[in-house]
């Protein structure tokens, strides 16, 4: 078994993806959780960019860390000065970080057009700043920068500027894909050149990919099948353009399906999942459901015939027990479903022995999406459904009317107006309230009229909102779904609605989610069947009659 | 150079991902754009699934394809029964589709555990099918299912499946991954295994992948290089669990980055990034940003370093110009993103020469953006927008104010109820509609006022209809972009309006929608400029002042 190392940069080269940014609190956080892990080293950030970064190396050695070790990034010093003089490598000593990786230049054109140095003084800017680190008592890992497009452009000057980094001390030598332009054959093949160059100084080489072609997982496996012993990439792949390699990919491939390798010193990687979620949501990123191992869908399954063999043997449509990552199977319900999908989907209620409500359910489903409904993201309508059919439903309140109005004068600000009438616990509520839209308004509305009566609803909101024809071929007579996510403290859910009226559609999936709402409060605290932080629980009851659309 | 054969799988095994769901109109404008792009194989569905499967394959045939053909996918006959008297065997003849494509179990579990027939009855299904068809006069290609799992646990069955195939007459016998769980150097060595015990038979073999290990890319490749002729796959990666291999990916690594490879018939894949975003507007899915070659953020640069130097040489961090793939660069701090872009937009327009006024519609366009608008699946009002900065636009009606109301009453009917007030040809307008919905009444009200005169309006209606929240962070508050389709008896197009209130944005997209119609019916005889069958002329006029959402 060889060893691989993980190096973790989310922190650094994640936060240069569109839209990823981290405040320092954030950075400590998923620090501590990636020690938690296992990974064996964290980038903490670069010292000289900003304050945030300076106070990060500052906050994380109070973190006491289990087990990883921290790197400051930095660059080699800058032309015409010492190393002792440049402003980094006094961020760099300054930020006490065992580790540090120095990133320099491997091709030629790029020192000489961009930069717009020699080739000789790029060798000695990369061989003093790593020897003048290792001599203040630090780690040096090397990054080299576009390895593989400046051996194809020359490799001789490739290897001597590795070769510079590797005499002055590093420790090793990590082959960066900048561009992320390279193919696996190329990079086993320059991997191994790199490291048959550098073995005379007993150095080893580390690998660093980006996804532009989506080549990344498959160029870092190449590059440790062909002898690189530590693995550079980011939680969920996040970083510039197309991203990095994705470390939870690498270390899911590392430990459960390549062949003689360990990682994160042979723990089982069960907390993958977890993990990647956390940094989704500390980032305040949408999860990607299709992501491999760890997404929503990476163990659902739609196909009816799909569903049946799983049940048999899931071997027969799943890669790997879904556990190993922590992640979890699903059984969507949808048009191509049969009765394996309801008895999968509902064996927290506990009810598969009751063949009779099973086919009434499923009786149920098929009507329903006849008209339109798609439950596949709407679980918490569809246990309103399962509820329902089993005779556990009755409504918190009863819906009497509504009434939307929308008027535009050209030039002056649209004015949206709704109205409800409820009656709660037998007493009838009318309110009125404006919104930025006729669904808001109609929210506002609703909260204004059960507020009262149940205060938990101050503690939810809605996430988002999707619309969709469902048979496009009629035009704006034709069906149209909403689909509503919801969220609290603890949980997320989806609903959905179907009429030929948008207003009416958004009015009944916003009543489900209300309705989901207050059956989960009341069963969460003693039905033993508290909600997962992922997904809610599935026994909460559900509205009423179905939605009158 | 080898020609490699792409066989799009988005409107079948696509479908089968979660959350994707494609009505009969949106597979058949898939399929001509899969056409237009110049892919090989076209599969349309599942003809025993559903009806609208079922008439697809009618329609498809009046769509005149230029290049793809047509597959209709199946599955082997069921044990017990002649493939002539097989309901799928039927089904499939009904289709009229040329191609057939039948997939088979080749693993010996699957086959005796899951479908409980013996191995010899299993290979007798997969012979007498194939030959079924092959004498019906199809072309028929095999999906040998979980061929890489069937060969590592008995390598002699699964040759034996392949080879029935070939026997029988398939012409490709396609290597499936159907977990998704094979790494790309099993793929290469088996996939020369399977290409041996078939060179007898002068049968080739294609290659089929899922994204379970984030390696479906890699490992299409490495399939290719091992001798594969045809890739399956999906626009976007669409599919079960992680999804397919995506087409995207693969066709741009197959024509810009490996060598010795011609697919599209040598075309340039300059509309790929169009395509992609038409895929994921069509199904009502979020574009993924980081997506590899067509995201927006591909070619997206963040750090100012980088910025610099790819303003030296895009080479620095760009693997390949983004004008290959029809994506453009973002220099995300100076939002100076895309004149490339308008450029190519306009140049139906033939206003190049004019940079002042390629200039104040790259502003308009960012302006637009930057609230939410987004033109790739609304080419009308882009060229509305052209139109009112080229001041070539005088609105057809003038908008003076709208009024729509939804009632309803628990257990009766919902009432919707629109007004529209306009001017026309200096004549006040004011009208009364009812409809099924609010879109559908203020469509009724609009043309109420408009019909007398213009009369060829009677010849326009709504085809399609989608609604999607932009930033999805603020619940029903947020801004909502509503997209609608519209055609007459030559054309279909499409248009947009934003704004946070849903019928707001309706509104304006229907205004867009007629004021389109009325400009190119002026322009359509004199300007020899008809509109192509496919997507509107662009030398259409529009809509007055923007909308003011």
């Amino acid at each position: 078994m060889r060893s691989i190392q993980i190096y973790d940069t989310t922190l650094r080269d994640g936060t240069q993806g569109e839209g990823v940014s981290l405040s320092l609190h954030d950075k400590l956080q998923i620090t501590r959780r990636l020690d938690e892990l296992g990974v064996d080293f964290i980038e903490g950030g670069y010292p000289l960019s900003n304050e945030k970064d300076v106070e990060y190396f500052q906050r994380v050695r109070q973190l006491g860390l289990e087990r990883a070790r921290i790197c400051a990034f930095g660059m080699t010093r800058h032309r015409g000065l010492s190393a002792a003089q440049d402003p980094g490598m006094q961020a760099l000593l300054a930020s006490q970080a065992p580790v540090c990786t120095i990133v320099g230049k491997t091709w030629d054109f790029h020192a000489m057009s961009v930069l717009r140095v020699s080739l000789e003084e790029n060798l000695a800017m990369i061989g003093d700043t790593i020897r003048f680190l290792v001599q203040a008592g630090r780690e040096v890992f090397y990054d080299a920068e576009h390895f593989f497009d400046g051996w194809k452009a020359k490799p001789d000057y490739a290897a001597q500027t590795i070769q510079a980094a590797a005499a002055a001390g590093a420790k090793v030598v990590i082959l960066c894909d900048t561009n992320g332009g390279a193919l696996p054959e190329e990079v086993a093949e320059l991997t191994r050149a790199a490291g048959q160059c550098l073995q005379s100084y007993g150095v080893a080489v580390g690998i660093h990919c980006h996804n532009d072609c989506e080549l990344a997982i498959a160029n870092t496996l190449a590059a440790v099948d062909a002898g690189a012993i530590q693995v550079q990439g980011t939680i969920n792949g996040l970083g510039e353009r197309c991203g990095n390699a994705d470390l939870v990919s690498v270390i899911a491939n590392l430990s459960l399906k390549k062949k003689g390798y360990q990682v994160l010193a042979g723990r089982r990687p069960e907390r993958l999942t977890e993990l990647s979620r956390f940094v989704y949501e500390t980032a305040n990123l949408n999860l990607r459901n299709a992501q491999p191992f760890v997404g929503q869908s990476a163990f659902a399954h739609k196909g009816g015939m799909h569903v049946h063999a799983v049940s048999k043997d899931s071997r027969t449509y799943e890669h790997i027990n879904p556990e190993l990552v922590g992640n979890a199977r699903r059984v969507l319900v949808s048009e191509l479903s049969g009765r394996s999908n309801i008895a999968a989907m509902t064996t927290k209620h506990n009810i598969a022995h009751d063949r009779a409500l099973m086919d009434r359910i499923l009786a149920e489903v098929v009507r329903l999406e006849n008209r339109g409904y798609q439950f596949e993201a709407a679980e918490a309508s569809f246990d309103l459904l399962v509820r329902r059919c089993r005779g556990a439903f009755t409504p918190h309140f009863e819906r009497v009317k509504y009434h939307v109005a929308v008027a535009a004068h050209d030039g002056a600000d649209v004015i949206t107006e709704a109205t409800v009438k409820l009656r709660v616990h037998r007493e009838l509520r009318h309110e009125v309230a404006e919104g930025d839209g006729p669904v808001n308004a109609l929210d506002a509305a609703l909260r204004k009229a059960l507020n009262g009566s149940f205060p938990s609803l101050r503690r939810m909101h809605l996430v988002d909102y999707k619309v969709r024809v469902v048979n496009s071929e009629a035009g704006t007579a034709a069906r149209i779904r909403v689909l509503i996510e919801s969220k609290d403290d603890q949980d997320s859910w989806g609903t959905v609605g179907v009429s030929e009226n948008v207003i009416e559609a958004s009015w009944l999936a916003l009543v489900d989610a209300i309705e989901y709402k207050l059956y989960k409060d009341e069963s969460a605290p003693d039905a033993g069947l508290a909600a997962s932080p992922e997904r809610p629980a599935a026994v909460l009851p559900e509205p009423d009659t179905l939605p009158s659309a």
